[in-house]
Formats: structure tokens, sequence, C-alpha cells
């Protein structure tokens, strides 16, 4: 009899062996990434493992309800022999936490939901469900974890970000049960959705107005930019400009959207969405970054106004292949 | 052995003895009224009556993609032994449609989750649940009515916008279950959050940088108008300023958050918002409206400045209130 192993059930074996582990959130971190590391480490602690988080960013404000957000520093490694890396789908997203001899002394384990995965790890458990955190969800069940109201918020959280509130397309029955299992647990769905829509600051109305009434509509790409000066003139930080791409894209006519923010060290952060049926996961690559088909990013070195140029030429030749593809098939058969 | 009937096993059974049927959506109809109506007919029909569907005001363009919406005209009972209305809370909510003398001759039902229900039917069944579509499904099942994927469209429409996509403080797990079971029977959540939640026109980016930029927050409450004059220059229709309410009630500043809007009628649409703790009903209900407690709105007749003059000061007090309560007990227990 052939006993076929998971890459769930190899990662939940080296957790069983393991003893102390250095948990990593991805660079600019978002709640799929800091919910799923802390709601393993709460996991692996209950296991009797010694578990610790990293993050080479700051979370951001409105996660800070998490239980033990507290914990992460921009760590290295020290005397771990398990390092996870979660949600992140290239050795990049930890930033500059790298360090090639210690990570090699360790196990390095990745678990990811993004199809831009570069399988970089000693093993790879990449699945494009909704959520990083669902995938952690699976293990600790797999792992016996007890859920309690703290690991749920956590993975709760993921999934609510992630998802934003379940409205994303990838959202499928199965992220629902993951959901009510969770709240079964303990978590509140409505402590969450207050925690991280609706802490938004004055900054945002003082950044998106300015923003939106510079945001241009063309050849099916709509796209706005923050600007260092935008941000002085709103006395607003950068992270008021999150959630400003998505609101884009829920413009009809938007094939695509794309935020442009300079970051004020010689680099521009773009932030890409699409309409199903185009893919700008692509174009995030091209350019250095990667992500989803409908939801992808870069950091791109180079002027705010030349990097925005080539990435809307990017975007818009990608609509228009889109476009263009059913056009020539129906052109085709027509001449058959 | 007493039997006890509740208002679900009521309407039910004067459904089975139900022949001709006319539904109801309220004014200024939203997906959980249409969502609800549509539903309920599509269930109807299966169960052998006749099920048509009224409303006093045109539907949204982002739910024409439903079901048998076109169905919808502002209609007059005629000959039907059932009148049933929808989601509203008062018999105003249905219009100029109604008529004492048929509304007379039929049983009039009411289905409905808004705490501020008046009782204004024969037979009126309120639950506050997160949607009144959940509150159809119900009376389905008991119903024995094959879900099909139009009823389970019509319906999780209306779950997913009146809680915003599962983000509002009221959806529970059982709201979250209803999703699946409409999902499992033909329901694409997908397809439905991209209907009513993408299809924004650019008419909204055009409106909101302006109305964002004029925003004020005062003393708790944060609020934007919408003047004719604005959706002029915007060449926007009244329609793109769906939903601003929300996003001002998404920052932390913001215990309430309003939007008034120049009917160009002599009158002002007021939407109301506001966080747990604080209740803008009682607001609304003052000037003649309703709705929940931390949902609600009116219309009132008036100058745009005057109404909301007056109404801001109203939530300035209502929030006053809600903070000064917990401050008067603490200070009487330090007396003690």
């Amino acid at each position: 009899m052939q006993i076929t192993m998971t890459k769930r059930d190899e990662i939940a074996r080296a957790i069983r062996a393991g003893h102390r582990a250095l948990l990593f959130a991805h660079v600019m971190p978002d709640g799929d990434t800091i919910g799923s590391v802390l709601g393993l480490a709460w996991g692996l602690r209950q296991l009797g493992l010694v578990a610790r988080v990293a993050c080479a960013d700051p979370v951001p404000a409105e996660l800070h309800f998490l239980p033990g957000v507290d914990e992460f520093a921009p760590r290295r490694p020290s005397d771990e022999d398990l390092i996870m890396i979660l949600d992140a789908s290239d050795l990049s997203r930890i930033g500059d936490l790298y360090d090639q001899e210690r990570f090699a002394a360790a196990l390095l384990i990745n678990i990811d939901h993004h199809v831009t995965n570069t399988h970089f790890a000693d093993l790879t458990w990449i699945e494009p469900r909704a959520s990083t955190a669902e995938l952690i969800l699976d293990l600790l069940l797999q792992l016996d974890v007890r859920l309690d109201a703290d690991i749920a918020t956590c993975l709760l959280t993921g999934i609510v970000t992630d998802t934003r509130c379940f409205c994303t397309a990838n959202t499928e029955p199965a992220t629902l049960r993951a959901a009510i299992r969770l709240m079964d647990a303990g978590a509140s769905l409505a402590q969450i959705t207050d925690a991280v829509f609706s802490h938004r600051s004055m900054d945002v109305i003082r950044l998106w107005g300015p923003a939106l009434c510079r945001a241009v509509l063309s050849d099916g790409v709509l796209w706005t930019e923050i600007s260092q000066e935008m941000l002085r003139q709103a006395n607003a930080t950068l992270e008021a400009s999150n959630g400003l791409v998505n609101f884009l894209s829920t413009m009809h006519e938007a094939r695509a959207a794309a935020v442009f923010r300079e970051m004020g060290d010689g680099t521009v952060d773009v932030s890409l969405r699409s309409k199903p049926g185009i893919d700008v996961s692509g174009v995030a690559f091209a350019f250095g970054g990667g992500g989803h088909a409908q939801a992808a990013g870069c950091q791109v070195v180079g002027e705010l106004a030349e990097v925005r140029e080539r990435i809307v030429r990017a975007l818009q030749q990608e609509v228009r292949a889109s476009l263009e593809a059913p056009e020539r098939i129906r052109s085709v058969i027509e001449r058959l």
C-alpha cells in the first residue's frame, strides 16, 4: 500500500518534530499575512513549540487589536529549527530580514495562496484558496490544535481582509464554512470588520477627495496617483491610500485599475486590480512584483510619472488583448 | 395539547390558501427588497400561485441582472387575494401605490426586519435578522419550495446588499449559513458581488471627489451633501451618491455619518449611519423616516442647508448623549 503524503502532511510532521519556530509575515503586511502568522504562532505554542513572529515593516494600525500583535519585530533567525514564511510568494517579500547562513541552518517552510509563488522554500504548500488563513486553519485542525478565540480571531481577520469581507470572486462556500467555524470558536465577525474596515482616519477623506478628482480613465484603465506633495497637502500618511485601488476597480468602466504611490525613497508602489477575464499578475510580475490575476502589485524604482506611464501602457495592452481574443476567435469562426 | 402558530406559520398557511398575490418592494428600492420580492414571487409561482411584483420607483441598474426584474412596475392591486409588502416598516414605504379599497379587499401581509416597523398589516412577521431575504428563505423552506438558481440568486442578492457583503455588525453565523445554502442551490456569490458592487459608473468618481473634498467632521458627526448643482457639474445622477454614507461611516472619528441629497423636488433625502452604541433610527424616525440603529434614513421637505443643520444638530446631541451616558454612570460610581 502506497501512502501519499501531501505537502500539508509533510509540514504537519515537521511541526510535530520541531522545537523553535520563527514565523515571517511579508513586507507592507496585510491582514492575511499578520493573521495567518499570529494564528499559527498561537497554535504552535499550544503544541509546546516556542514560536516567535517577525515582519520587516510595522503592522498597520487597523490590525493592532489582534492578540499577540505586539510581538512583531524585524527579527532575524537565531537558533530556530523551523522558519515559516506565510502568504509570501518569493523570498524578497520578507524584506531585508533574509540571512543566508541562518536560513540554511533551519527547515524553510512556505505556505501561500499566490499563483505567482517561486517555490523558494525547502517545503512549499501552495493552494489557490481565497486566503492563506484558510490553509493555516486546515493545518491547525490536522495538528489537533484546539481552536480558541485568539486563534479564531487572527485567522478570521486573514479571511475577512483578503476577501474584502467575502466580496472577492474567489470566495467559495468553503471560505464561508471556514468563517462559520472560526465564529463558532469565538471570533467576532462584527469586531473584526469594525476594526479593519471602520477605523480609517480622516486622512482618508482628505486624501481620497483630491485623488478621485485627478483620476483618469483611459482605454479601460482607471488610475490615480498619490504624490508626496498630495500627502503633505492632505496632512496624511501613505496608509490613508490603502483601499483606494479596490474602490477604483468597482467602476464598471474600469477593466483594470491602478494606484501609483510615490514612496519618497526613489520608488513607486503600484497596486493593480482587474475585472475577471483580465490578468494583471503578469504585468506585476514583469515589473518585479506578483500577486493574483485580479489583484497584484509591485515596487518600481523610478519617477512617479515615468513608472506610471510604463505600467498604464502595459495594462492597456493587457486590456486590449483580453478584449481582442474573443473578437479574433469570433472572426475565425465566421470565416469557417 | 396547545399548538402555537408563529407568524411565519400563519403566513405559510395564508400562502397555501391563496391564489393571486401582489408583492411590493419599497420606494427607492435596494437589493434586499427587490431580491426578497423576486425570490418569493418565484417560490409562489412554483406553488401554483399567480405572483406579480410592484415598486413605485425604478429598480437600480446594478440589480437588473436579477431573474424576473423586468416585471417590476408601479402596479396597484387588481383582483389579488394576497398583498405582501417586504422589507418595509410602514405603509408610506410603498409610495403612492396604496389604495385603501383594494388593499382592504385582500389579506395584507408584511415581512420585515426593521425594528421601527409600525405593524400596519393584517399579518406581520418581523425578525431583526440581517436581511429580509433570510426570512423569505425560511418561509420558502417551510413551504417546501425547491430552491433553484433563480430563487437563490435573488435571495443571496438581498443578503449580500443588506449586509454590505457580510460586513455589517448584525451578520451572524446564521447569515453565512443561509448564504452557503443559497450558493449550494446555484447562486453565484462572485456574480452577485460583481454586479452589485463593481458596476458603479464613472459618475461615482466625478461626484465623490468633490463630495469628499467638502466633507465636514463636527462633534463626532461626519457629513457631506450632494446638491443639484454638484450633480450638474459632475454630469452625474443621484444614484452615483449611493454608498457614500457607508464610506463616510468607515472613518473611526465618525461616531455618526450623514449624507444630505437635494432631490430637486423640494425635499432632501437623508441617509444616516452610526457606530455601535449610537442609535440613529430615533433621529430618522423623528424626521418621518425609519430604519435600524446603525443605518436609517428619512426624506424631509425643506432647503438643503436648513434640513442639514437641523439633522446634524440632532445627530450631535445623540452622539453627545451616548458619550455622556457611561461618563455619568462612572461619576455616580465614584461618588459612592
